[in-house]
């Protein structure tokens, strides 16, 4: 039986799947890298518009609906995906079985929509592998304690991959296991090349840069999905589907020193760049979000439980909540926080239970938050300063702030959000002809 | 705990739930029914147009496979309709919830695309109905012994729904359980209306003519979920989804007799007409399949096991042969045997192994079976004479013949199907202003 450090966990995008014609190139690319030795295990999402077309329908139905139904719905499209991955991998002569949450047992606890993984058992994976078979798993679903499909949210099937990596790793009990991730993009960049124009891509990360990037909007990899990899120590590789070349790196810290690999698995000629020094630059990327909305609430009911019971209320639906602010005026205390426009029709059910005067609510809709990312923030004193200072020379209003050790964060209107890019991008030494 | 025989099993077709709109519009007629008192469990197929968008996409890839992942991928179109159905009977406030076959336990063999069912838990369906929530069954799919997803064929959803039946009156051991079946069409027809203008609606018919029926292109109802019928003495009410009257009662024989039912179920004003009279007319209804294709074999090699070894490689591929005939002349043995369209390419991947020079086997497309059927003709003599009288009046060349008991079938020109068809319902006094 094969162990689990041999075998490598592929993960490809709904791009990469994207149509028949695609299907089939991936296959070929597959195939050839089997044919050379290779034991993959691949993790697919839904083929790119798929899943947008579900929730369309539902919502149709039901703007707000939410729960096992949606969940079943929407997961439908990684269940065509991996069926249709499979047959051209047979078709190439790949022995290939395609696999769903209930038959790998990828159990998560019963949070429609958004979902947390529980635990997977690996033993079926291995088997099938050891037949030389190759498990071809729909991401971004699991299943309950009753049995119930769940889906695990936006980006989920990088989560997918990274949690089958991190049981892999734990079942051989060896220290380290490589997750490829292939999408769209060749790497992480230090903005978004849409936005700011003198991007640059960016060799390798820390696992807790990647973290904060995904928080704040970097659309490249679910924060969720880096979390798992921190604790479980899974060297994540973000590669494009359609160009050969390496991509970005992201790896947990203390991984920084490893040893190069032994070079068993073909993709995986691995010399880690040391990320973490006193050199590195005060900010790795700069990163957007531009799904912002934010709710203001004034006056705030007094009442020492109020804000606990409001984001209980909130939690309870599944509305993530991000930034929060508070402060106190001789008139009353003032409440803002932030959602995704996603939340904002499970986040005013919440407030009609807790806000009796609707004009005491006030949302803003179309913001977007743009932040500076990274571990050198922590040597730095006066990061904050700087972007604030930035920003202010372009006149463009803060609505909300919120910092931690090595990000800042500003919610800003959505249409300057270009400007407060490019200006920060410069201002922190990030464009592509400044030395890096 | 509610008895199984309080339940109403009732199957909706692709085309009740064809688009957003008649989801809804069926959510509005369930909801309202249910709130009358009715208990009912749903079975659905995908929506019209998802199945062949699915096979579309696999045969790009590869034309001839079948299998698992094939399996899997069409059985992802009833997923998305029962999910979208549940959120719709939600929002109306019915508690509603979809279930799949793995969580039903719908067990079935291996057999990819043709599988059989085994066994079907009840207890599930019942617990959720005696907690007024609605099951929302997918249609047309299993799990095998594996947990791999199967499908059930052509017409697999009423199979689902007929099969369901009969294991809730197996459960309650009760003599008998409706299973409503609504479709596009109203009703049973004494042949198709397209082809045959004067073509009637039949009140009831026993579930062997159905079946003869079903085996003769009759496209109303999937012979295999009649033989369920039949065998577990489940009554089929088929009926149109989008009119309210009475339809087609479909009834093991030995119903014939019965005493109409308490009235429990709110659909179920059950009056069987007794239809196995010697009254009865000779023919109850023309069919026509025009999904047929001919091979012929000539000569066919000579040895005993030549016949059996070449129907076993068939059956295993899957393959359905219809009618078979073989003769013997001076020049060799000939063979013909006809196959729906779809089972063209396994055929001829069995006939390569069998027959060493492809000039000896000649495949004839485009041609159509054409059939009348009556339990009548058993007290009838000459029918068969009267059929071969009125194709030959016609100038309609016959390729090959089968009878039985109650039907006979020519398979003819694709071409010729209309004129045949209406001169068999005038000659068998069938056409609407003729006495009934």
């Amino acid at each position: 039986m094969e162990t689990a450090s041999d075998i490598l966990v592929k993960k490809y995008g709904g791009t990469s799947v994207g149509s028949i014609e695609r299907i089939e190139s991936l296959a070929d690319r597959l195939a050839k890298e089997i044919r050379a030795g290779q034991k993959p295990i691949i993790v697919v999402s839904a083929m790119s518009g798929e899943t947008n077309r579900l929730i369309a329908m539902a919502e149709k139905i039901d703007p707000d609906h939410r729960g096992a139904a949606y969940d079943m719905l929407i997961a439908s499209g990684e269940q065509v995906s991996i069926a249709l991955l499979a047959i051209a991998l047979q078709k190439r002569g790949i022995k290939a079985q395609p696999l769903l949450a209930y038959q790998l047992g990828i159990r998560t606890d019963a949070t429609a929509s958004k979902a947390r993984i529980h635990s997977i058992d690996v033993e079926p994976l291995l088997h099938l592998v050891a037949q030389d078979i190759v498990p071809v798993v729909a991401g971004f679903q699991g299943v309950d304690d009753e049995k119930n499909i769940t889906t695990l949210g936006r980006g989920g099937s990088d989560t997918t991959a990274v949690a089958l990596a991190a049981a892999l790793a734990a079942h051989a009990g060896s220290s380290s296991q490589t997750c490829e991730i292939y999408t769209d993009v060749p790497a992480v960049f230090t903005a978004d090349p849409r936005l700011v124009s003198r991007a640059r891509e960016i060799p390798s990360l820390s696992c807790e840069e990647m973290m904060e990037m995904a928080a704040l909007g970097s659309k490249v990899l679910h924060i969720r999905c880096v979390e798992i990899a921190a604790k479980y120590r899974v060297k994540i590789h973000l590669r494009s589907t359609f160009e050969e070349r390496e991509g970005t790196w992201i790896l947990p810290e203390e991984l920084g020193e490893m040893k190069p690999m032994n070079g068993k698995n073909v993709n995986s000629k691995f010399e880690p760049k040391v990320n973490i020094k006193i050199e590195q630059p005060v900010v790795s990327a700069v990163t957007h979000d531009a799904n912002t909305a934010v709710f203001n609430l004034f006056p705030v009911p007094r009442g020492s439980t109020f804000l606990a019971e409001l984001f209980d209320n909130l939690a309870k639906r599944g509305v993530v909540v991000d930034i929060i602010t508070q402060s106190e005026s001789a008139d009353g205390q003032r409440l803002s926080f932030s959602v995704t426009k996603e939340d904002i029709p499970l986040s005013r059910l919440a407030l009609k239970e807790f806000m009796a005067d609707p004009a005491h609510v006030t949302l803003i809709e179309n913001m977007a938050k743009i932040s500076v990312v990274g571990v050198g923030m922590r040597n730095h004193p006066g990061v904050a300063a700087r972007f604030f200072a930035v920003l202010a020379r372009k006149n463009v209003p803060i609505q909300i702030v919120t910092t931690s050790e090595i990000k800042i964060s500003a919610v800003i209107d959505q249409s300057r959000i270009k400007e407060a890019a490019e200006a920060l991008h410069s201002e922190f030494g990030l464009d592509a002809n400044d030395a890096s």
